[in-house]
């Protein structure tokens, strides 16, 4: 059952949704980047801003992925139409070169994905053995569902002894060459989903096995054939989505199912008169810690002449910690270097995945000190201090240490921070839905939302997730399509920078419903309200599901969906949607949702355009086969109409069959 | 002990090795190859080298390792010395773009060997289970020495019993996160290596594991410091050779020590009154049935009016054959396609690996049936026999059937074989040239190499390894180097396609030896054979060590060197050279030669000229801090020259030492 907990930090009364109109030529729709940005301008500074524009034009054939240099007799390029020139040094055509290159980012993103869960495993792992003993088991809750999820017992042993169990599992799933399926992946999908991949020889055998072998798959002189490639690239999404699976779950187990909780975000959230880190990245298992230690160290920054100690989180480590610990959510992706610009953050923490390495180079002008943490990421000039289960608590103290040594060096004159910060409510995990959901049907939760898509009230449930990519003004494109949606009466659920961009701008909080949904899911929302008056404070316009590797989550939400309605999931009036996908572990995720027969909409371009084959099987193919498919839009008016236009698809199939089954309940109806 | 086994062809009388002198605009020098050449321009066919051509100029941002298209915000390029356009968009600089990209390269070869001997392991998995009946324990006297090496015992135990042991090791080593290194690389290493690799912290932990870390330690967002992601390279290098180890090692057990053998090479061994098959990839699980399912299906090919079948080999599938059953080679990776351009090629039977998807345009033109036959390498057009451990025979007989049908399509107009083939002697396992020095030496046999380097009467050893590349004229770098370093009395091991040039060339050859050889090399070929009056034929200028997975033959050798001499590998006169390495597999090979301790020298530039930091590593910081460093160098005189001045130097030093130690048998002696 969810503890709606205190709130960690004092929230300030929120104010209203804010959300710049981009013109020409704004890079930003989020007024506090804006402001960062005209100081970067008036003191030199460059930024990913800048670089962006000097990398226009960008090259054409890599854009197209029909560049190659997979082996070292390119590179090549598809440079024209036939002939010799239309191919690569070995015959690799453009449907070659472009499915290779793809495969590759969909291998990229699922090693990322269980590089970031392993870590998560080797902690708990650790934790077990009595080797990591700043940890503990926060969920048993979860841990004992996990468990019987994956078969394991829980009868009369102790928390420990199964949690170890689970453990083996999940490192079998990583690393083990076996008959069976992965472990984690086989617990949740639906028995249609199961044969599905099983037909199509899809089922991957172990994580990190089918990385090598997908690699192996697209180098020089192996796979030519695209459809078979692709195949493979199908495969290396569901090891991705059994990572992010593997990751979630134990993260849930170590630190907490996350639960609602408010807290306040943007660039203003750091605090002039404070010690401010921030913690940065994707892995939670480090920067868990430092909040810990910040909370022990309060009185050493006093020490200094701070007011205390602030920890603000960026890109998805900070969601991770905004959904289980009310942390300041201050940046996301992209405007990750405005936080350095502030002249008020006093250390920068690192783990891994979507860092900058220019936040180092921005060191040169303020008194920041960037730290990095985990041995496969390191910085040229940036401090390193290695992070361990078995030492955590020191390594994170000393991390905070640093912070508060370096606010001693802070210039004042260089401190200009937004007076921007908007707040919010997160940390809805599906427990937590379901839960919310059960005191309006506790027999069946799940149908609390079904039902409502049933009869009208709301159009269906789009997962909006992924990065920020320049290709468009940072954050515009979650912004307009979420607004599009929500006015449709479509419930949202957000991860990663997605969820960050409406978290900065105002739109996660209790206010923004009133301002933008339709009145259909206005009422739902108010219902869930009334029903839950234990809440205390009100339902959000958009649901936060977590970091981007918490995109598992959402495929927990739709599995429990098409349960509910008896049907697989193609069939289930659910989509998702990355504006503006930039990482391959975007890549991975776009694909294991097209995979799982989601409609999948990407509002900037993977490198695909090279190949009609390549870019039909993605858009056309993949829906004849798995029920799923790529929507490439990059212009977000049209792409929210084509995630609607797929959503009123499936519910208009779904009542028809729904009104045949009650009208006839014949064969036909039972058949479609 | 090595068993001199019968030939299983009848050897043509060998004539004189045949080398072109390459002009302007030959881009072989293969005699061979460039007969077939004439043939593809009167028939206006495009071959690889119309595709050279036609990629020319390529683009210098690839070249230089300066592209990055790792994620879609991309791609970058680094445009300018400095200011925004110096990096990426997320601030990445040359050495970083560098780095990351030459790392996944080394993850890719590690994967592709890994691949390979991944199935080798299955394949020895499924055999001591029962599954795989076609196949059985060829070499238990290997499965001993492997056993002992890894301490499983063989004390009362069945052969099943200890190989079944021996597969729950490697796959331990390819998938299981563990406490301890690769047991495979653990078993062979001087101790000192150890100890370097501990305190370098680049002991990889599992195969897959590593490759899955390297490409999450690559990917957006994460590491950006040269130099751990240039030891992240090491580590998987490694790896690499420890999948290259078992890949060897099983081979050896499931189909026999190779032993020397007499055959033939160039295109001529096409035979016109034959059904001609081509196992062409590198992988000998497939092939070796190939080989015996032709055997029994002799009878049908003559049904057809063929006098019977004959199996000839492309590029590694090639040289397993070669070196195991005496097949014929008809040619090496840059000349794939003159194999079918003769029209007497029935069917080409694929495998994994350097395969031009142009082979299967080519039948276009050409009645050959192009055959792929593993779940990871398929070919839009080519038919496919999924090949199985299983039904091994059956699968290689289905596929000499297709050969057999093909054959009554052939076109006589068509058929233009080369008159082209040289006699050669290959299958130089290290059982085999330690099995040969012991008629000199039984107490030490490798005592004879070493002590001949010593006194002077050869220079050292270098293994010549790796790929054609047409940056270069085909094969012309191989054999000016190998003239070169023989002449000047260095004892050559060759595997992959550099074996390849020189089998097709005649220089593999008994005769090549009173052509080429220095005196210092004479004398010391003409001792062993004085010494072995059991070998039916004489021995050849250069020592066939396998395919390019068998390079790890060439770490044998060199540990072998080391212990005997009392040496780390990196005193000991061994270089390494990839005149025209292509694949990432060679990068692989070559960053472990360097780890190893190896001079390395590489005649086709990697992509790392954009980074003078990482070409500084490459070149020498490697050598200071692992004895061993890229020469990378394009000139193949000059390059052999760098060669020879790298043994010679360490021969000199090898030579002090000995000269002190015996003068003055002292500490300073003993602690150089």
């Amino acid at each position: 059952m969810p503890r709606y907990r205190d709130l960690t930090h004092t929230a300030r009364p929120s104010d209203a949704p804010r959300v710049i109109e981009p013109k020409n030529p704004l890079r930003s729709v989020d007024p506090g980047a804006l402001e960062m940005l005209k100081v970067a301008q008036e003191q030199n500074i460059e930024t990913v801003f800048d670089r962006f524009v000097a990398q226009q034009p960008q090259c054409g054939f890599g854009y197209k992925g029909i560049c190659c240099r997979i082996c070292i007799a390119g590179p090549c390029r598809v440079k024209t139409e036939e002939g010799p020139g239309s191919k690569g040094i070995c015959g690799a055509t453009a449907f070659t070169i472009v499915a290779r290159n793809l495969v590759r980012m969909i291998a990229g993103g699922t090693a990322s994905h269980s590089e970031h869960s392993r870590h998560v495993l080797h902690t708990a792992h650790a934790m077990v053995d009595g080797e990591a003993p700043s940890y503990s088991i926060k969920s048993p809750e979860k841990l004992h569902k996990l468990a019987s999820q994956l078969g394991v017992s829980t009868i009369n042993r102790e928390d420990r002894e199964i949690l170890k169990d689970v453990t083996e599992i999940a490192y079998s799933d990583f690393g083990r060459y076996q008959d069976r399926p992965l472990a984690f992946l086989d617990s949740f999908l639906t028995e249609q989903r199961r044969k599905k991949f099983q037909h199509t020889n899809i089922t991957p055998r172990s994580i990190d096995g089918t990385v090598t072998e997908l690699i192996a798959q697209t180098a020089m002189g192996v796979d030519s054939d695209p459809v078979n490639l692709i195949f493979g690239g199908l495969k290396g999404s569901l090891a991705d989505l059994a990572g992010e699976y593997i990751g979630t779950k134990l993260s849930d187990v170590l630190f907490g199912i996350p639960e609602p909780i408010v807290s306040e975000s943007n660039l203003g959230v750091i605090n002039s008169k404070m010690v401010n880190i921030a913690v940065h990245g994707h892995n939670p298992v480090l920067s868990e810690m430092v909040v810990a230690a910040a909370r022990q160290l309060q009185g050493e920054a006093q020490k200094v002449g701070a007011e205390g100690i602030n920890i603000v989180g960026i890109c998805c480590t900070g969601n991770e910690l905004l959904m289980r610990e009310g942390v300041y959510l201050a940046t996301s992706s992209a405007s990750q270097e405005m936080a350095i610009m502030t002249g008020a953050l006093d250390a920068m923490v690192l783990d891994i995945q979507c860092i900058y390495p220019a936040v180092q180079q921005l060191t040169e002008c303020f008194h920041t000190k960037v730290v990095t943490t985990e041995g496969i990421m390191k910085m040229p000039g940036a401090q390193h201090i290695a992070f361990n289960a078995e030492t955590a608590m020191e390594d994170a103290q000393k991390l905070v240490q640093i912070a508060i040594e370096a606010y001693k060096n802070r210039d004042p004159k260089k401190i200009s921070i937004p007076n921007e910060r908007h707040n919010l409510v997160a940390g809805f995990s599906i427990e937590t839905l379901t839960d919310i959901f059960s005191k309006v049907n506790s027999d069946r939760p799940m149908s609390v939302l079904t039902d409502a898509i049933m009869n009208g009230q709301i159009k269906g449930v789009v997962q909006m997730a992924g990065c920020n990519n320049l290709k468009r003004p940072q954050d515009e494109s979650h912004v307009v399509i979420l607004k599009e949606l929500v006015k449709n009466d479509v419930l949202v659920v957000a991860t990663g920078c997605s969820a960050g961009a409406f978290a900065k701008l105002g739109l996660m909080s209790p206010l923004a419903v009133d301002a933008y949904a339709g009145e259909g899911l206005k009422s739902f929302i108010r219902m869930l309200e009334d029903a839950n008056p234990q809440l205390t404070t009100g339902l959000p316009l958009i649901f936060h599901i977590g970091a981007c590797v918490d995109n598992s989550r959402g495929m927990d939400l739709v599995m429990a969906m098409a349960e509910e309605l008896e049907v697989d999931v193609p069939k289930v009036p659910f989509a998702a949607s990355a504006p503006e996908a930039m990482h391959e572990k975007a890549v991975a995720i776009g694909t294991y949702c097209v995979t799982m027969g989601l409609p999948t909409h990407v509002g900037s371009m993977p490198f695909l355009e090279g190949s009609d084959l390549i870019y039909g099987i993605a858009t056309q193919i993949a829906h004849d086969v798995f029920g799923g498919n790529f929507i490439f839009e990059m212009d977000p008016q049209v792409a929210a109409q084509k995630i609607l236009g797929a959503l009123e698809y499936r519910s208009w199939k779904l009542k028809i069959h729904k009104h045949a089954a009650e009208k006839f309940n014949t064969e036909i109806a039972q058949g479609w």
